[in-house]
C-alpha cells in the first residue's frame, strides 16, 4: 500500500504544495494581521545564513551598515513625484501616538530613499565625503492585496543599500557592481539559483529610478521570481531633497545615487527553486544544518555514538545537528529532516555501532548507503560540494530547457502559459507589446543584450525581452 | 594658549557632554519623528558587535531566533490587564493601510509577549514541546515623553527572548540563567561595565511579570542605567492566551514563561560608563576597530608601510583599520579617532619608516611611545587585554566608591543627590519609603540579598534596596 504523500504533489497543485511545505517544514505561519507572517526558527535560520553571506559581500564593497527610523513623515514621501505615486496605495499610516492624534501622520517605511536622502543632505558637504555607501537591514511594510508567505507579505525583512556618488558613471558602475558582486555571486554560489541578469523595462522600473538592474529566477512551475534589484536613481531624489556636494571645481552639484535591495522573498525563491514532492532541499553552502546525525533508538551506545559523530563532523567544519529525540519515532523524524531539506542524514542504530558503520542518506543527490563511521568527516565535504553543484545545474537546466526564442506576442503568451519563458526582440515588442502581454498576465521580466549580458540601456540595439508569468 | 575643548567637559554639563560626544563621534543623529534616532555607521558598528556577542551567548542556552510581526491587533494587548495598563500610554497606532481605514487598529509592537503567546498556543501541544526557547532581534516602538538618544527613543532596537516551560522552577531557573550567562557575562566581559544584579521591587516590575531580574550600571555622573532585564511571567500570559500543554500526567496545564531583553540603550550605557572629556573609550573586546594605523603624511613609503602594518595586525587577529586619508590634516584625524575611542592608534610618518618604528598611542591606558614596527602584532593583544581590564576596574571602583550604606530615607536621598547610590535595608524602606524617594526623583534600582547575591524573592529577609537617580 502506497503511503499518502506528505505534501500535495507539485504537479497536482503547485501553490498548494508551496503552502504545505512552508507549514510542514515549519518555515513560517501566517500572521494575525492581513498579509503578515511569523518566521519560525528553521525559516529564520535560513534567513540568518542569507544575511551573513550577503552582509559579508556588501561589506566587501566598502559599504557600511546603519539604521534609519521606521516612521517617515508623510511630507517626505511626497517630495519625489514618481516615488509617491508608486508607493501611495501600499502605505500603512500611524495617526496616533502616546494616546494623541499626531499633527503630521507618519508613514511606516515602504523603503527608505526619502528619509535617507534627508540625512545625506546633512552629512554630505564636499567631494571628500563621496562616495557615501550605506546599507540597512530592516523591516518594511507595503500593504498587499494578494499576500503569499515570503513572496508578498505586508511586512517583510530586507537589506536596502543607499549610496551617493559624485558622477553619473560612478553611480552606474556601483549599481552594476552590487548587481554582480553581491547579488549574482550570492545567488549562484550560495543559493544555487540560476538567474538571468538584465534591466527592467521602463514600465517595470522602481518608482523614482532611471534604470533598474534585476535578477530573475525561474521557479519549479516555470514562473519568474524577481530575486533582487539594483537601481540607479540618477539625481531624482537629490533634486527633491537638495542633496549637494562641493565639487573640486567649486560648484555645488547634486549627487548621483543608487539603491538596491533583496528580501525574505528569497526564502520563497529557495523553496520554489529547489523543493520537490518530499520537501525542501537546502543548498549546503546556505544550509544552517548541513548534516544531521540521528539516533535510531534509545540505546546508550547509540546515543554516545551519535554525539561522538556530531562532535567529529562539527570539528571538521560541517554545520551539524544531533537528533537524539528518541521519544519520537525514527521514521517520523527522518521524514521531518527530509521535509526540512537538510542535505545529509547520518543514521545510527545498534547494529551500526557494532559494525562501526552509519547509514548515509543524501537528500539532494539521492540514495542511501552504509559508510564507515571514521570516513565521514573526510567524505562529507566532497559530497556537499557535489550537492551544491547539482542544485545549480538543475536550476540552470530548467531555465534553459523552458526558455524559447519567439518572434510574435502570441508565441510569447503561449510559451508563458505553458510554464516557461520566451525571449523576443525588444524592438519587436516595445511598450505597446508589453501592454498587450499584460492582458494575459505575462510581463517583461527583463531586457538582456544580444550576447546575454546586461545591456547598457533600454535603447541599446539588439536588446531581447525575457517574458513570462511572475510571482 | 590652551585649545578649546572638543566636547563640553563632563564636570560642566554631563547631559550636554553626552550629546556632544554622540554627535562628534558620529554615533547617531536625532531622527525627524519625535524621539527617533538615526544610528550612523560607527554607532551601528558598535551595536553589531553587541549583537554578535549577545547572539552567541543566547544561542549557547539552546534558544533559537525567530521573527514575529511588527503590527499587533489591538485586541491582543488588552487580554493581559496589567500589561495593557503598563503599555497603553506609549503605543503608536496604525489606523490606515492600503488607502483605507482599518477595521481593527494595529498597534506597533512595544514588546511582543502578546503576539508570541498567540503562536505559542498553536505550537505547544505536549510536554515534549517544552521548553520552547525563542528570541527575536527587532525594532520596537514606545512613545517617549522625554526622549534622549540611545537611552529613551520612540523606536529602538533590541533582542527580546520569550520562553515557555513546564514548571515554575524551570522557568525561574531559565530567567536566572539568562540574567547570569547572557547579560552579566556579556556586560562584564565584553562591555567592561560593572553591574549590580538584583530583582526589581514590585513597583518597578515589568507590566505582567511576577518577578523581574535586572542589571544596573552606574554611569559617569553616578546615576543608574538599567542595562537589561529578565522576567518571570508566571502563568499570566498563558492564562490570557490559554497557552496549555498536555502534561505527562494527562492534564492540560498552563505553561510557565519568561521574557528578557536588552537594547540599543546599552550603547548609551557604554558612552556614559567609559567616555571621558576627549570622547568615547571602547573596550577592546567590543570595539569594531581595535587598532587604527594612521599615515601622518602623503608619502609613498609611508602609505606602503601603513598598509603593510594594517595587514600584519589583521593577520594577528586584531580588528584593524588603515587611515590613509592624507587629504585631511593628521591632527584632525587623530582627534577623530580619539573621539571614537578606538583603543590603539599606530602613527607612521617618514621618520618612523626610516627608523622602523611607529608611534603607539593608547586611548584607554593613556600614553604615547615609539615601538619597533615588527613588535606590534605580538605586543598589541596584551595591551588590549590590559585596557579591557582597566575599564572594568574603573567601572567597578566608581560604583564601589560612590555607594554608601544608609539607614534613613533622608540619607538615601542625600547620597543620590550627591551623585551616587545608597544601600538601605528593604525592611526599613518598603513600598511607602519607595514612594517617598520618588518625590525626590530617586528610585529603587534593585533589591540584593545581604551577601550581595540575587535574592530569592522580594520578601527574602535581609534584602537591601540599592537606590539612586536613574536614566
Amino acid at each position: 500500500m502506497a503511503k499518502a504523500p506528505v505534501l500535495t504533489p507539485q504537479a497536482e497543485d503547485f501553490p498548494r504544495w508551496y503552502q504545505d511545505l512552508i507549514s510542514k517544514a515549519e518555515l513560517a505561519d501566517n500572521g494575525p494581521g492581513r498579509g503578515t507572517m511569523v518566521i519560525r526558527p528553521y525559516g529564520y535560520g535560513i534567513w540568518e545564513r542569507m544575511q551573513q553571506e550577503m552582509d559579508a559581500r556588501i561589506k566587501a564593497t566598502g559599504t557600511r551598515n546603519a539604521y534609519f527610523p521606521l516612521f517617515i513623515p508623510q511630507s517626505y514621501l511626497t517630495r519625489e513625484a514618481e516615488h509617491v505615486e508608486g508607493f501611495a496605495p501600499e502605505l500603512a499610516v500611524v495617526t496616533h501616538g502616546g494616546g494623541k492624534q499626531l499633527e503630521e501622520p507618519l508613514v511606516v517605511r515602504p523603503t527608505s530613499e526619502t528619509i535617507i536622502n534627508e540625512y545625506f543632505s546633512k552629512w554630505i558637504q564636499s567631494y571628500r565625503d563621496l562616495p557615501l555607501l550605506l546599507n540597512q537591514w530592516a523591516n518594511v511594510v507595503r500593504w498587499e492585496m494578494r499576500p503569499r508567505v515570503f513572496l508578498r507579505t505586508t511586512e517583510f525583512l530586507w537589506q536596502e543599500g543607499h549610496t551617493a556618488h559624485a558622477t553619473y558613471e560612478d553611480a552606474r558602475d556601483f549599481a552594476a557592481r552590487i548587481h554582480h558582486e553581491v547579488y549574482a555571486d550570492f545567488m549562484e554560489n550560495v543559493l544555487a539559483i540560476d538567474t538571468v541578469l538584465g534591466i527592467k523595462s521602463p514600465a517595470e522600473r522602481f518608482a523614482g529610478a532611471i534604470n533598474t538592474r534585476t535578477l530573475e529566477g525561474m521557479m519549479g512551475d516555470g514562473k519568474a521570481l524577481q530575486m533582487g534589484t539594483s537601481h540607479e536613481l540618477g539625481q531624482n531624489f537629490a533634486r527633491a531633497f537638495d542633496t549637494r556636494f562641493l565639487a573640486a571645481d567649486g560648484e555645488r552639484d547634486l549627487v548621483w545615487q543608487t539603491s538596491w535591495g533583496a528580501s525574505t522573498r528569497m526564502v520563497g525563491g529557495l523553496i520554489m527553486s529547489h523543493g520537490d514532492d518530499n520537501g525542501l532541499r537546502v543548498p549546503p553552502r546556505l544550509a544552517p544544518t548541513q548534516a544531521v546525525v540521528l539516533a535510531i533508538k534509545d540505546d546508550p551506545a547509540v546515543l554516545a555514538k551519535v554525539r561522538e559523530i556530531g562532535a567529529a563532523l562539527t570539528a571538521a567544519g560541517i554545520r551539524t545537528e544531533v537528533d537524539d529525540r528518541t521519544d519520537t519515532p525514527f521514521g517520523r523524524r527522518a521524514v521531518d529532516w527530509e521535509l526540512k531539506g537538510v542535505p545529509v542524514r547520518v543514521e545510527i542504530g545498534p547494529r551500526d555501532v557494532a559494525a562501526d558503520t552509519a547509514m548515509l542518506a543524501r537528500r539532494i543527490a539521492g540514495g542511501k548507503e552504509p559508510v564507515a563511521i571514521e570516513a565521514l568527516p573526510k567524505l562529507l565535504p566532497g559530497l556537499l560540494d557535489e550537492d551544491q553543484e547539482l542544485l545549480l545545474r538543475q536550476s540552470r537546466e530548467r531555465r534553459e530547457s523552458r526558455t524559447s526564442d519567439v518572434r510574435t506576442i502570441e508565441e510569447a503568451v503561449e510559451a508563458a502559459t505553458a510554464g516557461g519563458w520566451a525571449r523576443i526582440p525588444w524592438a519587436d515588442l516595445g511598450p505597446e507589446g508589453e501592454a498587450r502581454l499584460a492582458q494575459d498576465a505575462v510581463s517583461v521580466r527583463c531586457l538582456v543584450a544580444e550576447d546575454g549580458s546586461v545591456p547598457e540601456s533600454v535603447d541599446t540595439p539588439g536588446n531581447i525581452a525575457v517574458v513570462g508569468r511572475a510571482y
